[in-house]
């Protein structure tokens, strides 16, 4: 049934709110942990930070050793810097990698984990978090997931607890004014896909479909400025506020297989995740359609337009594609086959319908 | 600024959700005290909470003895009942009254309040309380206010704590199939004038702006099933969605001085709340663009139609009204110009302004 829907955060946002919401940072405690990527810096996120933190008379550490797609070394790495630290609750700037590596490390802060990062059972000791994207479609700002790199399974995989939820999400689309465009594309496409997949989930409801369907109406009203490649600040943030509720959507939902058979294109070819997911969206949504005839209506009704126009216009944004030969498909499907996202799809797919989709997409 | 978006709330929907969704219950302890109307028995809704709770072993006593617009002594009763029970958590099935007094009795069951409900402070120990709305207008469920008559002062007042915001909802369209259809409306148009008067507040945000054009978008997407009393249980579904999106709106934004107007008509002629907003808003609305020329284009781009089209649309749903003396407009106006909704008007509003709009649309 309808999961429902929970997103305990709070929710920040316009211009300079991180400055002007200074008073959100001072509940938490006298000293933080900024978790950033090396971009915070140039953007003014981290700026901003520090002084919000200083006006309050709280002091902070940084910590920008988070590579793109995060290792488990360097979260164990940051939760000793913040133990080390004394850190009251840990601050992240930054796109799905810093943000999503925060909240590991909020949680390791707290919890030993000899088992393994992945077999560990989160308890609900976890530092406080404050997180600012600073690119527009993880959603990581809203969710209870971080996705971590899992080099012994050769994947990217998720961990997951109402404990991860952040407390607090500042959204200014200031911090995106200098993203590469390849940058803003591609994320802002992993929030469309977060929005479309979350409709597709067994845990999809009324109320979730509504912020998919918002979500899909503010990202795809941004559709001209993606493919000119400029941007105003209010579509910055409209983006921004899209991949927001996008993430809300795929906080109740979860994701579907799209991203189980994406994480291989990453792991092995560092395609990044949201053009993994553009890559196999349309053909995903044409299999989902071919294994059970009307299940993508309401995602073409919320999208206003139908399949072939939906996957024209992720062409037009994606550009060029590299071909991978049979073999790597036939093992990525089955990689993908073993993923728990394929169980959280309406439509039951099988290791042949993935391979179908792979070999289409990118075959 | 944007006062950010923050509902703390867990939101089940769909037909069926309580008995579905009973293990939500499970978490809360092993006593409930159900806070609900007279009606709750009649719409299937108290059947369904006794049925959920049984199925998780838990046991429930019933206090039905909430009146329209809850007195404080019914709170304080009630309160008395959740100690003398010893209960661990309170349902709440109703429509705006049980719903906010049920929050004040969460509240006095754990908090002694020996300078009486308004003057005191609410600290954090509340009993967790799941709501169950059985009409589609207040939003009460995720909001963090209770609505309580103040009879020294002759007007409805509200409490407020981020402590009032239930853990649970449960929004089943179904409860509302046996509603009169009087209440159906009035109730729809108090969700409308909540999701346009949150957009008109000081603390409206971007975030709360987009919740508040959904729950437009929904609430008059079934504009015409008010208008001929004909609903289905998607349309009962779409109204019940649109008046929570609202009641979230309202829960960041707070009220205007349309609500505050609308109390001296509920206290002194008994007009039902929703009513008595709808009479108001057109000429709120009106006198807004008077005193600040542009102030309410977002609401009209949001509604997708000008003020003369909404003013009669409204006026087809209300019907005819009671005309009021010059000098009760007079009395009503100072009233409402003491209410602290005023000062959370974008649009400076004096006695005057506020005294116009009663004279325009009752008097």
């Amino acid at each position: 049934m309808d999961a429902g829907f929970y997103v305990p955060v709070r929710i920040i946002g316009g211009e300079n709110c991180v400055r002007k919401g200074a008073q959100h940072f001072a509940a938490y405690g006298r000293q933080a942990l900024i978790v950033c990527g090396k971009s915070a810096a140039q953007n003014g996120a981290l700026d901003d930070v520090k002084a919000a933190l200083a006006a309050n008379g709280q002091d902070a550490v940084v910590y920008d050793g988070i590579p793109q797609n995060p290792t488990v070394a360097s979260v164990f790495t940051g939760a000793r810097l913040a133990r080390e630290y004394r850190a009251d609750f840990v601050v992240a700037i930054g796109g799905g990698s810093p943000m999503d590596a925060a909240k590991a490390i909020a949680m390791l802060a707290c919890q030993d984990a000899p088992e393994g990062l992945f077999d560990h059972k989160i308890t609900s000791a976890v530092l406080p978090m404050i997180h600012i994207p600073t690119t527009a479609g993880t959603g990581s700002e809203v969710t209870p997931y971080a996705i971590i790199t899992n080099d012994e399974k050769q994947t990217k995989q998720s961990i997951s607890s109402p404990a991860l939820f952040p407390h607090v999400a500042f959204l200014d689309g200031k911090y995106m004014a200098t993203l590469p465009q390849s940058v803003t594309v591609n994320t802002a496409i992993d929030a469309i896909s977060h929005a479309v997949e979350g409709m597709l989930s067994v845990r999809a409801g009324g109320m979730s479909d509504l912020f998919a369907k918002q979500a899909l109406t503010l990202l795809f009203g941004e559709y001209e400025s993606l493919l000119a490649g400029s941007y105003t600040p209010a579509s910055r943030q409209n983006l921004l506020y899209g991949a927001t509720l996008a993430g809300m959507v795929i906080a109740n939902t979860g994701t579907s297989p799209v991203h189980g058979m994406g994480y291989s294109l990453t792991y092995f070819h560092g395609v990044p995740h949201g053009r993994a997911n553009g890559l196999l969206l349309p053909n995903f949504l044409k299999e989902c359609e071919k294994i059970w005839q009307g299940s993508t209506r309401k995602i073409f009704e919320a999208l206003g337009m139908d399949a072939q126009e939906f996957a024209q216009r992720l062409k037009a944004l994606l550009g060029r594609r590299k071909k991978l030969p049979e073999e790597t498909l036939r093992d990525y499907a089955a990689r993908a086959a073993k993923n728990k996202n394929i169980r959280n799809c309406r439509v039951p797919f099988t290791e042949e319908n993935l391979y179908t989709v792979l070999k289409r997409s990118v075959g």
